[in-house]
């Protein structure tokens, strides 16, 4: 990427050890492939730690079939969220050590098991927020990461959280997600001192408006050390979990 | 009021007991004075169980001084909300008995002690929603509730909640006011089987959206057993607690 | 829960009376049973008086089936809400004594007749808002308390509330259920003493926002002594009304 | 105006009665005055019945004056909203006629008395309303209205509109005006067969969103018969009353 | 209704000329049938001018039934609104009479031909905006109004409006329909002097937002003279217009 | 049009070179063929430079074939948008020259080549966004312009813009589509002095809230030089485009 | 800037005839001066045809004058919008040929005159638009544009509009400013085949939503060929039809 | 706090070596002082790594300082945000070591510095944004953490960020702070593989709705590895920055 080891670039041109064209592929290296509707990002794992993927909401089947060749030309591992399964049957048909993840809506390509380390703790709220776990969980995973889960343990009944106290000190990063009220992240928030990542789910009656109200609730926690990603993004919160579970660990 | 006592009025006249026109004014009882500008609802106490209460926002002193007279002809009590210093003065120069909370914004007359019965709980989540506990809590006094409070117990530090659960338990409906996310009344109607009211504060960072967002995470507690009223309502919310809490008393 | 009878059980550890392991149970009982993707709140009778009830929406059949048997081991009596026919059907085969109330998408299993005491009055505005009275009211039936209705008496025709105000008055506690303008709780709460809690439906032409118009018209009444709930939540209007309802009973 | 007369108008060039830059103005005639930063339109009496008003709300008392000259050039009457007592200072020195309506925030020149015809009734349903009232009241009035009043007569006390039932079946055509939950013009309307027309005002607590809350319950009205205008637009219901206050009349 | 006539019944009850209970049903005549489901107005032509509506949304097609037959036994004409197909075929095998249409979604029984009476123009932006033309359209011919159409003169070419100009002042009242921009009421209430009653509908793109956009755009005609209904509410413009154009014809 | 040629058609009667009614038409030429339904405006060319063009979304099919053919008599190429197969099919049927674009949902009829001239370049964000590129694609081929494409480069890999700053440079116009954060306008109005249109999709997770979040994204640009259309409107940005790549090429 | 003159700059550093240094600082010119709180953008005018401009609001004057001496040293003419008069005093201290336009709220410092070209039409709806039509006004002519103005044409009165079809005819770009309904952009738009850029301003009644309405209306233009800008962003509107201005000049 | 070394303390009672009440104080320990308006949360640092911050908007004088001065009994260090001079006037008076910073409007009280690790970086889009770069500056330093800034590099001049990738790179994590489109943290996760922290700001033109704008542009970042807070909530990121730089360092 551009303004990275400009200095010795420069430094061979002047000696004339690499060719001028070869420099400036070097310097402004475009790093993904063109598939004229698409350009894949080839570069995504050197720059952020894990290659792109693949958000299939809104893609034809097709599309996601070339992406996901020509990612999985590049990397072992490949992640396509949000998919239906009849995207999922076609790209089985060409990679059957496909797994896909029926309420998460994940398919994941594991040539290679990741390392996984850390501890990365998912909490629900209820039961109806499992789609949101599960694309989450599988991302996180795939990511190399350790992950555990703690389902509906929502504030209406305090006691399932305080009884599990324990398990959240454990944890490096926990990732709450939560509708209805979106009450959960603050709670959790307010025992530990571990970095929250909260997720507001579209789950609840009329006046959750699709997302809104968690979101607004968790935007607002009163206790501090949250970050919230965007409404039913388990995937989201997945990737910046990862990237604080990493840290210390390279 | 319409509908009420028709028979015996009807009989009344059929035996000439009363002349048609007083028989007019008992079926349809205008029940207020009318000042011009305003209507006075005199019927108030008979049909609701406390006297018209002056919401003095938008009004000029001299329209509420107007009012506060007529109430207090037919009341020994009158409260008034939402008022300026300069209202106060301007009405405790004709009534040096009444008094005024600065925080809480209220006029109160009280030339009659009410029997103060029953057990309303005013909770609340931080010091900065102090405003409309006071209006609250002078509200549910001068209405013949007993009122205790339970201040600054936000979840950011849930054992704060944990340890009073004794008070909660005693009170006979709960008033439960928060600002910012709003979470405390779903966490408090978790631990009780009391009747929880719920009042969104305007208190908070950019997104709390002058009290939407503590109104919605209100609407969409997970723990039912919660009744909301509009934002910085502390009357409203005591009006509802006091109907509650006199529920068995009478 | 945490909090209470403390210092009974620690006299019965000091007097060797009960084990450490128990005393930790006694403590902090965790009150749940853990199926892995729900924990099933059994000690919520204890706490609030009615066991947990399952909101059918985002959960899987079988989902709903495990936490169905979980509850009616414990349990004589247990309620479903938003439940579409197949998941029904599904709960019947094993508990053919469960019905189903098709408009009010409601499951009940009720082994054992509660004793229905006390008045609840639900009043809705127009047939519209039918489904959400069915949820209310098959709620609060179960919930035990006596309940009646007093359908489409919406303002368009005044008469039709004030032909009804003796029923009004003979309520402990009434709900109103109204879409469109909701403007019936304004007018209902300001004829009575009693509590009145209102919920707003998504039913109306394109300005109604799904409900939104509704809310912000009940939480904006005039009258006071309205407490409001989530839109078309007829269950949690229920679940407050009982709990006011049984105020003076026990 | 474009479209009018156009055949005479072209019959008379043709016989050479009128010049062709005559015919042009009388075509296109601009009917309006241009000030450089503003254009005063002066064909509006015919046109729509009253001459243009002047919205003072981020003009300046210089602005407003030329405007204000301009227009009091043509017409026997003006009219001013939103107006601040500077400017309305202002514009005195020059027309010691002029009178200024505090409430109201209206300058009204008037010259010339209209024959106040017809019977636009203005209903509102607290006394915080009454600045919108008085902008109405002033506008309907110098239009060429009779308008009477019907104050304070909100529904938490629904006996004050039924004990005047009257004086709405009396009037051809009814403005109300209320904030808060904005309820009653969808009980009125209930009760007549006179078009209602409706002003939401932005008074009352923070779910009020300035004025939104009524809006959408005025928008939502159950009853029918009801237009809708601007929140706190006193002076566009009056124009709206006033043009149908006077048909039949002409 | 209660209010009218008081007077009369009182003195006849005094003179024995009628009975106690006759005359309180006179007092507060319930003026509705109860159909358990629903209170069918029955009172409503006395009132309003025109019989009860039946607003088909939301109601099972044996609702719609009953109730159709209830107003049918006691008004020659019946009007049902937002009606499915299979709903009117329901209908049409009790009332081979009834006609549905389909655009309009609109089911009437029209047993006496209504005298129609005074002019109501229906304008309409687009194409699009049909559905709504037409519901309005039925509406208003069966309350007994003449009513026509001018259609599709958007403000994409003012001409189309302008060319028109002679229609628009012909007529009593203006109906106008506008999804998009909602532009074009403020045009046609800035040509003439007759009180235009504008209707936002749910057409555009994106951030049409469901018909917000033309409702806001209406709200703040810079015009004049607009009364706004809710968003594809067709029936209700024509409910307003024919009060609007029934005036000075009785 | 009105305002157009006056004088000369003025001094035209008056010599009596035409008729007056000729002269009516030629003034206020209504520029419309009426349908009934719908008004076809037959000036649009003249005036706008481009045919009316068909929006097929809320039309039926009999209408678009209507309009399509009327449309067609009077020119050689038409363009229709949010065209269901079935609709175009039946068009197809009275014109198979017709074409089908499937994803941008185009209907064009294309019977004379334009001469494709300047320099509009199209650029994405993501593969999710193609839909509204081809609608914007079509559109501005068959007005006239010469159009390339730049898709997938949002800012989530900043060095695919970078690499292609050349393609930018040499654009006349650049109209640049995203959803999701709808970041990329601003980044690439920061890199060229070429006007940017930014066309807002509805594609991404729940607070994308149906192209809410790139539309308020796109509308503060920081950058300056960008013109906003409505959320997914392809074929808005094509006719803006259009216009000024047009300019100087006259 | 990146990416451009690549080639050339490598081949000089392969001959020798640029140090490394040198050329880093060519491939990625910061281009911008640090002034510890603030980066100024030296780059730009190359970039993008004017130098940085200077949003005032939310700088203290101190740093509006650290940030107006960097960009006057490098170029002739700075432009500040949004800046109050005491901000301008401090800059007239140092620059006494500052000038400072109060209803515009623009300091402008222009010591070369720049060579107005083209024809940008500014048409404003209303006076009360003023302050938005000033900031846009002087933003396009420092820019080096010829500005016209034509103001208070809004479609409340649309023959003023029409009678000036000539003025927009001979713009090359036309910049449409309105409150209220916002409408004027959809008329103006549907009469020329110029690219209109609209610009909602905050004026008017409650349901404007501080530039909401117009900003909604604008984007739903039933015209087509308009872009939006920012609410009240004279200066954005400005920026972006001076580039299109200059097309085909350079 | 509950549910941590319960055993060890039930040993202790059985053992005999600590009493009753001790032990109930040591589960259930209150961990607050009871100022009767506010209760002190002294357990925080324990808990979650930094003492309560005091939130002073809100709140009187008076009220701060009492809180200050507990706070000051039991840690060395202090941190009150949102404070206006007069309150810090106050606490210097008290304690003269504390300072002000009036841009970020912090008050801190340091006795002992810091021992400052990791390495938190805080990028800001624009100088406008510095107020809340200020409050998170303050932050970040007296919790502990090693701070250095960047600002003023928005994407409006991307080279300006690309000139700075090395920054990125060294930082532990990244706090970025803009206002108006919000998208400079998309950006600028896409360059690295560290966690990004995003604070929206209120500043900008009227579509930025106080924030609301970068607030759902941040929420929608399409590069991932983004946590959002709430708006103008420089504290807030700086508390969840402080949490996620210690990561390892313990």
């Amino acid at each position: 990427m551009v303004g990275k080891n400009l200095k010795s670039i420069l430094e061979s041109v002047k000696l004339g050890k690499i060719e001028i064209d070869e420099a400036i592929e070097m310097i402004i290296d475009p790093g993904y492939d063109d598939l004229d509707f698409a350009r894949v990002d080839l570069d995504r794992t050197k720059r952020r730690g894990f290659p792109e993927v693949i958000f299939c909401e809104g893609k034809t089947d097709d599309q996601v079939l070339e992406i996901f060749k020509k990612l999985s030309d590049k990397n072992s591992n490949v992640l396509g969220t949000r998919a239906n399964k009849t995207t999922f049957k076609k790209i089985s048909t060409l990679f059957p050590q496909a797994t896909y993840n029926a309420l998460g809506r994940t398919i994941t390509l594991e040539r290679e098991s990741p390392q996984n380390t850390g501890n990365i703790l998912i909490v629900s709220a209820g039961t109806s927020d499992l789609p949101v776990v599960e694309e989450s969980y599988e991302s996180a995973r795939i990511m190399g990461n350790s992950v555990s889960k703690l389902l509906d343990v929502g504030v209406a009944g305090i006691h399932r959280i305080l009884y599990n106290v324990d398990l959240l000190d454990k944890a490096k990063v926990i990732i709450v997600i939560a509708g209805m009220d979106g009450a959960l992240p603050s709670v959790i928030a307010g025992l530990v001192k571990k970095p929250v990542i909260a997720v507001p789910t579209s789950v609840g009656y009329g006046a959750n408006f699709k997302g809104l109200a968690p979101l607004l609730t968790m935007l607002n926690n009163c206790s501090g050390g949250v970050g919230v990603v965007n409404i039913d993004n388990g995937f989201g919160a997945a990737y910046l979990a990862s990237m604080i579970n990493k840290i210390g660990e390279e």
